[in-house]
């Protein structure tokens, strides 16, 4: 595939990318869980092996390897997760391991389409994986509060403590009550109920949530997602269907980054994520050369880790005006929102998630839905990724895209 | 600046990259050693100033921060490193940390080639960063085998007893006597003596390695790279310079990413790293459209971990023959081999180490050289980056690089 570049212009700022299609060649996941029996070798293979499967592949075929990961170096003092992951599937080609915290998995997609963007290769394979359930809770909570400021830190702030910071502030400012709070995690549990990966196959109801323990007020047990293990797996490619039996084309089209401080102390903001709102603008113009997108997605895997964030990210993302999106949830206009049962419901392995929800949002684009996004979070907003993928099974490129061989 | 693309064909395989330019316009780089008063954050920051400076702009003008480092979250329980040194340079926008153990920071460096190749970015900053010192020898050198395969952590076999295989092994092979293995180490003493930032200043004799303790026999004291803090910094840019007053031209050309399996049990050979070739491999296509590079080559920044190592580097990137790479150290024929000192005089703040390798041959190259390479390993050689540097102050550009704006 040879494809002609646009002309760069001042205009285009950071957005100046070649024109160069990336294509979701095949897709794999484990359940999540808490998989006791499982290891990061053992799950990132089988995660591995159905992407391959799908892309119809071999490990031969892959020209890097990208893995995300936060946990591994902590957990069980290992570095060079990258080759742990290359020796479990029997590649011993280019690899690397990329870290962001919760949003490692989202980065190390990206690093996958800028690898073919780039011309680097043609086949990428990004794999997300973490073994969390092994460690003790302390030990677990120490390690996920790495992901936050120093003085987080040593203040002994947990992540639920810092979300619980922004759910109390954006109760407060926009006057939302404790029921219409519940409900993301309500919608979260219901489409978990039909996913055979789930962590949670199992509805929960409103007064569930308001009569589950506290964790740190104002946030409840079921506000949180869980502590749990899970692989997921992509193939990028630069070549857009592996066989003509394969008659869908879902592309990634667009893949934006955006940061802040590590401190929720020094943030401008309590109530919405300056990082989403960056990275959301970046995949926008890489999409479509412009901004605004959020009228034409149809599907959307966002980072719920507590309802709190579900309800921001659904804000920054467009889909709805601030303050409004416990009221707007089930509004039609609304595209469908986590039917992976999210991170709250279909289990939050932190490195997994992010490769986890381009997974989810590609096998709904292959029913049919032509537009869907991602939204992936590290700490409580530092670091935020999103992706817009588009189904182009049916498209005739235009000048846009001029194909070559 | 819009550069013309090169038609791609299936015979350039995996080097099918976009004809995009990418700059070296600021460097930096602490001091290395043994930095007691120095935090990660005080030295990445010092490192980024210095090659903010150099490259005359401001931290409001990079487009993204990656980060290369290993041992923050063992050493320090904290993750989102790359956050850690956004918030120590005052930068809130995209930023990721990249781990392949000890070959972080080249893997860092080609991150950021990537960032700029794929036109995510006009200005990247690379930063590379360590601090070893502050831990014990057993915590480090636990943190440092996590870099090996999992069979060798549980064997209790630390990486000099691990390179002390290949030691032997090489010994062994080509008949290589004592005083031949000692000699890299003289000469990256010898360099380092000159060089203000290096570890160790001052020079060492054949007598003084062979008498100096035993390691893991055969490695002695002196074949080994020290434990070491330090950061080191880049600017690169798709920008040619910054001012007129700027006038050297410092490209990466070249830059390749090369694979292996973690534990040397499984390697074809213990003399020789198939990771370092199939790296340079990819850079010199990308640097040159063909292979063989090392004739042009006037200065190479490797990795000599071990004496070793060096030595093998040496005849993995061509220089000469293997098993010869000893007798030809000083041939008039050679490189300019590790100016720097190299890791093993210059020190080998691990995460650092990968980035002040381009640091210090982008330095020499802007003394008049025209063609530099780098070779960054991790592990015992399960990762391998090459980079291939030009300095291009003085060449009209042909048809290749048809410049637009």
């Amino acid at each position: 595939v040879g494809v002609k570049q646009e002309p760069r212009t001042k205009k285009q700022e950071t957005n100046n990318y070649w024109a160069q299609q990336v294509f979701v060649v095949g897709t794999g996941m484990t359940r999540f869980g808490e998989l006791w029996g499982e290891s990061v070798e053992s799950m990132a293979k089988a995660a591995v092996e159905e992407a391959l499967g799908e892309a119809k592949i071999s490990v031969a075929d892959i020209d890097a390897l990208i893995v995300g990961n936060m946990l591994l170096p902590m957990l069980e003092n290992r570095a060079h997760v990258a080759r742990v992951v290359a020796d479990a599937i029997g590649y011993t080609g280019p690899a690397l391991a990329v870290e962001a915290a919760c949003a490692s998995g989202g980065m190390a997609v990206q690093q996958g389409v800028m690898f073919i963007r780039s011309g680097m290769g043609r086949n990428v394979l990004v794999v997300g994986v973490e073994k969390m359930t092994d460690a003790d809770g302390a030990t677990i909570a120490r390690g996920l509060m790495g992901a936050g400021g120093e003085e987080e830190q040593l203040a002994g702030a947990t992540f639920p403590a810092l979300y619980a910071l922004m759910h109390q502030a954006y109760q407060h400012t926009y006057k939302i009550d404790d029921e219409a709070m519940a409900g993301i995690a309500v919608m979260s549990h219901c489409h978990a109920a039909s996913n055979p990966l789930a962590q949670f196959q199992k509805g929960i109801t409103v007064e569930a949530v308001l009569k589950s323990p506290l964790v740190a007020d104002p946030i409840r047990l079921l506000h949180c997602s869980p502590v749990s293990d899970g692989a997921s797996a992509l193939i990028l490619s630069a070549e857009k269907t592996r066989t003509k039996k394969q008659d869908t084309n879902i592309e990634i089209v667009g893949s934006g980054l955006g940061g802040d401080t590590l401190a929720l102390s020094k943030r401008k903001s309590l109530t919405s994520m300056k990082a989403t709102k960056q990275a959301l603008r970046q995949a926008e113009l890489m999409a479509q050369g412009k901004l605004g997108i959020a009228d034409k997605v149809e599907v959307v895997e966002l980072h719920d880790c507590f309802s709190v964030a579900g309800y921001i990210a659904l804000e920054d993302l467009g889909f709805c005006g601030v303050g409004e999106a416990s009221k707007c949830l089930s509004n039609k206009s609304m595209p469908l929102i986590n039917p992976s049962g999210g991170l709250k419901a279909c289990g939050h392995p932190v490195g997994a998630t992010g490769v986890k929800q381009v997974v989810a949002v590609a096998r709904e684009l292959r029913k049919g839905k032509k537009w869907g996004l991602t939204q992936n979070v590290g700490g409580t907003g530092a670091t935020a990724v999103v992706h817009v993928l588009r189904n182009t099974s049916h498209e005739v490129r235009g000048a846009k895209y001029e194909e070559g061989i």
